[in-house]
C-alpha cells in the first residue's frame, strides 16, 4: 500500500495496525483498510472525503516470501518464481532468512550470482579455491529461466563444504547450478560429492537469492539456504552447521561481494564514457539472462 | 552580518570579538565594525580598500530573543511578534530555552503546530489522548494573526497535565489556543481546569515556538514555555515540574514530531506528481494561515 | 594505472600484487602487468581478448615521492619540482611524511601557503604572532616559479621556533621564503636567527607541501619537513623536536588551515554571485602564481 497518507503525507508505515486489519496513521489517526479506503476520520464531524483513498497493491504469500505486484497488470500467482525448496523444510535444515542492502543496481548483483567463477577469487577459501577455477561451464534455457552450471572435479573442498561435511574426503567434486528467474530472483543448487559420484550422493544446499530493486542504485538483498544430503544425524552438530552456513554466507555477501559490487557501480557511474565490458567464457550466464531481460523490458514498453 | 570576509571569504563566525565591538577575521586579522565597515588592515601599508565592506543587518533584542531583518526594508521593531509572556517571568516558572533543527520546510512545522489535533495521536498519552479527540474547534483572525482553539471537556488528563497538577481531579477540561504570528512564530496558551470551570481557574503554560527557516528544507526550531496557574507553592516540586515540562516537550518534538515532519517532506519531495492534500475540519488553522502568508508573499513580490 | 578492470569494472586497487609485478583483480582473478596488458585469464579456455588492456601512466620516483604523468604528453623527469632538500637527509632531521585530505580546490591551499601572513592570525602562537605581522614582503620570479618572502625583525619567537631552538634568544628575526613550483607543489625555507644576523646562522626547516588535486573540490595534501641549522647535538632531544615539529604542523594544517579553507570553499560555492576578492599587499604571491598558472592552462588548452 502506498506509504503516504492522503491527508498530510505522513508515512503510514510509521503507524500501527488497529482492529485487526486496519492501518492507523500516526499523525492524525485516520484509518485505512487493506484495499486502501479510508474507514475512519476520528475528528468531528467525521466526514470521509472521496479523495481519502490510498493506492493498494495485490500481494501473495508463497514459499515463505511475500510477493507484490507494483505494476498495472493483474496479479498472476502462477508467475511467482519456484522456491518450493523452501516449503515444508524442517527448521533445522534452513538458515536464517537474512537481508541486507546493496548500493548498486540489481543487475550487478544478478551478474555476480550468475557467474559463480568469482567464488574462486573473491570468496577464495570459503566458497571456492584454486582447484575450482578449472570448471566445466554449462548453460541452459528453461522457458524464460537461464541456468548456469559449474562443475569442478577432484578439488580440495573449500571451507564451507569442508565444514558442512564433517567426515569429508580429501578431494571432492564441486557442482553448482544456478537458475535465474526473471527479473531478479535466483535459486542455486550447490554442493560437493565424492569424486566421480552422482550429485545425489553429495551434500550442499539450495541457496535462495531474492533481489528487490529499491531504486536504480539500491537493491534489497534477501537470502537463505536449505540443506540437502545432510551427512550427520547429530542434531546439535547440525544446528551448529546451520548457524555457520548463515554466518559464512552473510560474511561473503557483506564483506566480499557488496564492496566489489558497490565499487563497480561507482566506477561505472564515474566513467566519462559509455563502458563496454569484455566478455569471457565465464560470462555466458550474465550475457544470456540480459538478453531475456531486455526482451521482456522491450515487450513491456 | 554577512558571514564572509570580503578579502578571502573566510567565515567571520570563525573569528573573535576584539576591542569590545569589532570582529576580527580568523584568517588574516582584518577587523570590521558592527556596521560592516573594515576598520583595520593590520598588514603594512595598512590601506583599507573601498570594497572592504560587509553587509550588516539590523537586529533588536526583545522578549528574550534576537530579531533580525534580512530583507531590504527598514527594521520595524513594532512588528516583532508579541512574546511578552516571556518578559519578567520568574525563572522557576519558565523552562529551558531549547532548540533543535528540523529537516523540513518551516511550513510543515507551522502546519503541525496550528493543528493541535495531532496531539491526540502522535503525542498520545503525553499531550493528548482519546478523550481529547472530540474537541470544539474555533478559529479567529486578529489582524494578520490566526488563532486556532481546541476545547475538550471531561477528559482524563494526558500525562503532561497530570504531572503539572499534583492533585488534579480525575477528569478535566483541556483547552488550547494557538496564535500564529507571520511568518513563523507561534504562541500557545494550553492547560486543563476542573470540568465546566473557566480557563483562569486552571493550570498550564504559554508555549513559545519560534521557527527560523535556514534553507528551503531546514528549519531552526526554538522553544520554551512559561507556566500559569501554578497549583503548588513547593519550590522544589516546581523545579522538578519545570524540568519535566522541558524534557517531555523536547521528547515530543524530537522523537515524535520531527520524524513525522521530516518523513512528510521526503514523501512530498519523492512524489512524481504535484500533491494536493485533503482538508478536514482540523485543518482550518493551517488553511487560514496559508492564505494570509500567500497574500503577504504576493504583496512582497 | 586505471583503477578499473576492463572485464567487469571492479577496482584493481582492491586486488593484490602477484608474481612480484602483476596485479590480480579481486573479482575474477585476471592479471595485468605494469604496462596495463592482461597477462592471464585464469578461466578456461584462457583466451585474452584484445580489449583487455588498462590505461597505464608513467611514473618516476624522485625526492622520496612518486611522480605521475596523467596527461597525454610524454613523461619528462626534468620537470619534476626540485625537492632535493629531501635527498640524503639523516632520518633524525626529517619529520614524518604525513598526509591529509582537504575538501577544497587546490588553489585555495596554494593561496594559503603562498601568503604566509596568515600565520600571524590563524596560527598565532605556533607559527606566527603579533610581532611577525609587520614583515617585509618580497616577490621573485625564477622561470615559472614564484617565490614569496617575509622577513620580520626583532620578534618574540613563536612557539614552533622557541621549541626548535632550546637556548633561543629573547628576540629573533623570522624569515620565510616559499617557492611555488607549478602547478601545486611548494617548498618553504623558514626559520629564525639572532636579530640582524644572516639567515645562515639561524635554525629552521625546509617545509615541503605537495598538493595533488583529486577532484575540483578535494585535494590530497602531502607534507614533511627537513631541518637546517640544528642548534643541539643531543640526539634524544633532537628526536623529541622532530616529533614535535610533525605534531605541531599537523595540528596547524588539520585544526586551523583545513577548517578555514573548507569554509572558504563553501562560502564561494554558496554565493549567488561571482565573487571578486580584495587584494592586499600580502596577496602579491597568490596574485602572481595565478597569472603563471592561467598562462600555462591557456597554453595547454
Amino acid at each position: 500500500m502506498q506509504d503516504r497518507c492522503p491527508h498530510r503525507y505522513a508515512p503510514l508505515s510509521l503507524g500501527r495496525v488497529v482492529h485487526g486489519d486496519k492501518i492507523q496513521c500516526i499523525y492524525h489517526g485516520l484509518e485505512f483498510d487493506a484495499a486502501g479506503a479510508c474507514t475512519l476520520n476520528p475528528h468531528p464531524p467525521g466526514n470521509i472525503p472521496s479523495r481519502a483513498v490510498l493506492k493498494s497493491y495485490p500481494i501473495a504469500e508463497k514459499h515463505k516470501a511475500i510477493w507484490i505486484w507494483m505494476g498495472d497488470r493483474e496479479a498472476d500467482t502462477a508467475r511467482i518464481p519456484d522456491f518450493s525448496v523452501l516449503d515444508n523444510v524442517p527448521e533445522i535444515y534452513t538458515t536464517k532468512r537474512d537481508k541486507m542492502m546493496i548500493k548498486a543496481n540489481y543487475e550487478l548483483v544478478v551478474d555476480n550470482l550468475l557467474d559463480l567463477s568469482h567464488t574462486c577469487y573473491l570468496h577464495e577459501g570459503i566458497l571456492g579455491n584454486a582447484d575450482t577455477v578449472d570448471s566445466e561451464i554449462t548453460i541452459e534455457h528453461d522457458g524464460d529461466d537461464v541456468i548456469a552450471g559449474r562443475h569442478a572435479t577432484n578439488c580440495v573442498p573449500p571451507g564451507m563444504w569442508a565444514m558442512l561435511w564433517p567426515d569429508h574426503p580429501e578431494r571432492v567434486d564441486k557442482f553448482s547450478r544456478i537458475r535465474w528467474m526473471a527479473p531478479s530472483t535466483l535459486r542455486l543448487f550447490v554442493g560437493v560429492c565424492d569424486p566421480g559420484k552422482p550429485f545425489e550422493t553429495g551434500t550442499g544446499y539450495h541457496a535462495i537469492h531474492m533481489l528487490t530493486p529499491e531504486t536504480d542504485r539500491t537493491t534489497h538483498y534477501f537470502f537463505t539456504a536449505s540443506r540437502f544430503g545432510v551427512k550427520t544425524t547429530d542434531a546439535s552438530l547440525n544446528r551448529e552447521i546451520q548457524a555457520k552456513i548463515a554466518k559464512m554466507r552473510r560474511f561473503a555477501f557483506e564483506e566480499q561481494d557488496a564492496p566489489v559490487i558497490e565499487a563497480q557501480q561507482l566506477n561505472i557511474d564515474g566513467s566519462d564514457n559509455q563502458l563496454d565490458p569484455i566478455n569471457l567464457s565465464i560470462d555466458v550466464g550474465p550475457v544470456r539472462y540480459k538478453r531475456v531481460l531486455q526482451k521482456m523490458l522491450a515487450a513491456e514498453a
